[in-house]
């Protein structure tokens, strides 16, 4: 039985490879079709539209932008997979959009199953990401031996598939918080003759030595904010779900709302293709520091 | 020559402690003289007033409170140590008592040294201390041995006695900043039926896979908050300090602004007596969550 | 002709009252029939269907609760309406709802026309309103005798629908943050032993000496928050769409996300029945003052 | 009996000569004596020193920059006073200033009062201020005839002198937010293509119509702000004076945290010669407006 995978962005292309590696069947599709083509060139089947990608009773994965490119793409699924079939997001999404997509699928008899990822492409490649794994048990049982060749490690939140979501959301803001957190930290040691790098290599050392204050530190220790990285747009909307659960659950988040704050302003002021961790600059300006111009 | 230490709480009597197992001859003061007994049962020798701690052109360490504290213990001791003595401070102070400290120490020839520690009282007994180390370059090499067995590591900041008290404020910041995020995570996180010691497990075997999310984030995980730790006025302190700083140096640290916040009205409902890291039962009640009550 | 009215919840009830006391004839219809009528008696022609307000080429004016009813309940007007026709919104919508009526509203000849009132219910019963008007200058035109009755002043703000949308959410916007700053000064001079009272007089007979202050300072003083008001749960809605527009817009809101979270903590612990300003008992009791108990 | 007069700034001089035009004979001191000229023409006594102002059981009125201005001034003066004299502090200090003062008055018998004032200097020219009075009954009795031709209203804050200084804060904060709240409605609505003197005119006429409002109003919306207003620097050391209150009485209070953020960016980008109701340009930057530059 092949399975279906939609969504071939840097992200999607890495995983679909690793199931090819692992001789996994997949019929793929992708908006812009060229992206098929390496994979293709792999032994992957590529179909004409997202729909083609199922078959009756089986398993599509989906690694999409955002709700609504989930939402678009994915419409009659549910229709065509069927009783027994699985449909499984990947990607960062609001729990609204999985309640939709849970109560879309139960009419057809299909498992909606969340399992976004914690990693970037090069992870992704490599079949090193984090899953965060919720939904029906059955259905996950059955998706082990897929998420396997993906990730180095799969964490279990349950049967409500909107858990998993929620938990991405909760790892984003995290990653944002720090950042912040050390922009603030940074900032002050500056204004007070302390080095970034100095800093950096204290506590990335001792107290938060892993890898978000690493990865993200060194860029925020450096002020050099690559342009292929993560765009501040794509951690802006992740922050906008997340202040959307917050306010639907009735959670007050002043830091994730501090951390949305200067993603905004960091789009605002031009800075839209730099890697998202440059939001730390707004702190560096909003204090008095010059920091490159992008005009 | 004999070194002085002023200061012995659970800190001070532990860095006291592995100075004397490394054969450092002590003259030490506590402002309660009891707390000095075990010390002298080690080889220390007691003396009547910190000021009594100080031989000409020798070396003095303090361990205490607070600016005040500092300040109150210290007042005359840069003239009895005298030209070529250095006065070491290991405590979290303000970058503005530091100049004071500074001013006082030059007018009678002594080097005034910041060298403020991270790390429990454990790690203050086996000598497993992280130290910020700042001030004259000589005064520096000087202290080298006695700094020894007391850390893992130090870590240097250069000329300036305030860098390193900088440093060490941005370090309580951080930590601060990662319990109040693991806070709102996992307050959003329970509020969607996800259980907080899953998002825990999750966090800390991957992204933050590191001692300040692992050690307070048990705590702050379990909602169980011991009355054996540091209580929430220490880093209410500190993080006042903080916001000193960044008030002086014009810097806006919106998020450093939110754990005060929650500091502050864990002071006022009465939770002083708790480890800091009780500061996520504010964002738990906030969310209309019932933490246990401390009437 | 007749002019159509939808909605005759408080404020729309004083509304067409008004309306039909300056003569104009009236359809009505709101979803629980019922509220129709008081109206009927004075006059008003009550009608099945929101659908049947409309005439060719007519007015109909809405005030409806959120941008689901008004979707819901004119869905087809502008149909109805035809070519020619003005459907007039009252209420606080997004700017985003605006923008899905202009569309559908065009595409039939219909002028969308915003509205929005300042004012609670007797205001609105007495014709003491204040009307945010924007969109087609005809349509704005040919409503000024419709206006007239209900209102004491109109402001306008250009031929963009969207305009007026976002000025009333501003103003409502700019109400929570008057309440919250005297809620922060307020406990703040509480706390300090000073009257809640005293400085209420002091500044709503001085510096503050406007509607607003005066109107809502009154119940931040006595800390007595009516049930018969306004919930907190429409100004949390409220503040989510100003929240939305300023993420939309790229405008960082500090003050509308406090705001937001004290909102949001009144509705979490059970407030949820009192007038909104009573969002200023969380800010007591985050600073430890005991506040009437709702349980 | 002269009553002495300390501290002949623009606020000072005002009120001196308000004094001086209902008859009340004074002796006036300033640091830069040759402010004392104007005074002196009509009828003030000036003398060499601050202590030289206070006569034996006599009135002193202290108008000066800060807490240390006003201790630095005074620290004599009640020794000088003695038993029955009254020191008046006229200006915005911190409340522990005042518990500072009092306690060095009592050790003379000298009554110390608050009696902070608001108004700008044309207000205090024209007697037109509005004074927040507390302190010793008996003495704030005695002063009623002194603090009348100085204002149009005189507020009673009890027997503590404490309570007026704090009241005092509270009242800048508030001014500060109603600046800062205005700044991010405008913004909104400018980004959303409202002019913001449409909403400035639609508010102060209406929900906001009074003087704090109207004046500050008139410039955040203009975006024009004048260089012979209040720096930013002084509301920036009143809001750490009312944080300072707000720490140590255990009150949360972000919206004053805004307010002192972007006073901060304000000043540290270089705007520190416009009035302090400058600080919504950093709003306006923080949303990708551009706003005139300063350098």
């Amino acid at each position: 039985m092949k399975v279906g995978f939609i969504g071939l962005g840097q992200m999607g292309a890495g995983m679909a490879g690793r199931l090819l590696e692992a001789g996994v069947e997949l019929r793929v599709w992708n908006r812009s079709s060229n992206k098929a083509q390496p994979l293709v060139e792999r032994g992957a089947q590529q179909v004409a539209s997202a729909l083609d990608v199922a078959e009756a009773g089986g398993v599509v994965l989906a690694m999409l932008t955002d709700d609504r490119a989930l939402e678009d793409a994915t419409r009659d699924l549910p229709e065509r997979l069927g009783r027994g079939g699985v449909l499984v997001n990947l990607a960062t999404v609001s729990s609204s959009e999985v309640r939709r997509q849970q109560q879309r699928c139960a009419q057809h008899g299909v498992s909606f199953v969340s399992a976004p990822v914690f990693g970037r492409p090069p992870a992704a490649a490599a079949g090193q990401l984090v899953i965060c794994l919720s939904g029906n048990a059955a259905a996950r049982q059955r998706l082990a031996p897929l998420l396997k060749p993906m990730s180095k490690a799969v964490y279990e939140f349950g049967d409500d598939p909107a858990s998993a979501a929620v938990v991405k959301l909760c790892g984003n803001f995290m990653i944002g918080a720090a950042i912040e957190s050390m922009g603030e930290a940074f900032t002050l040691g500056e204004k007070n003759g302390v080095a970034r790098a100095d800093m950096f290599r204290l506590f990335t050392e001792t107290l938060f030595d892993c890898q978000v204050y690493k990865g993200y530190g060194a860029m925020v220790s450096s002020m050099n904010f690559p342009t292929d990285g993560v765009p501040p747009a794509i951690l802006h909307k992740d922050l906008g779900l997340v202040l959307g659960e917050a306010r639907r659950s009735l959670v007050p988040m002043p830091v994730a709302q501090t951390v949305e704050n200067h993603l905004t302003t960091m789009i605002a002021t031009g800075r839209g293709e730099q890697d998202f961790s440059g939001l730390v600059q707004v702190i560096s300006e909003n204090s008095g520091l010059r920091v490159p111009s992008v005009d």
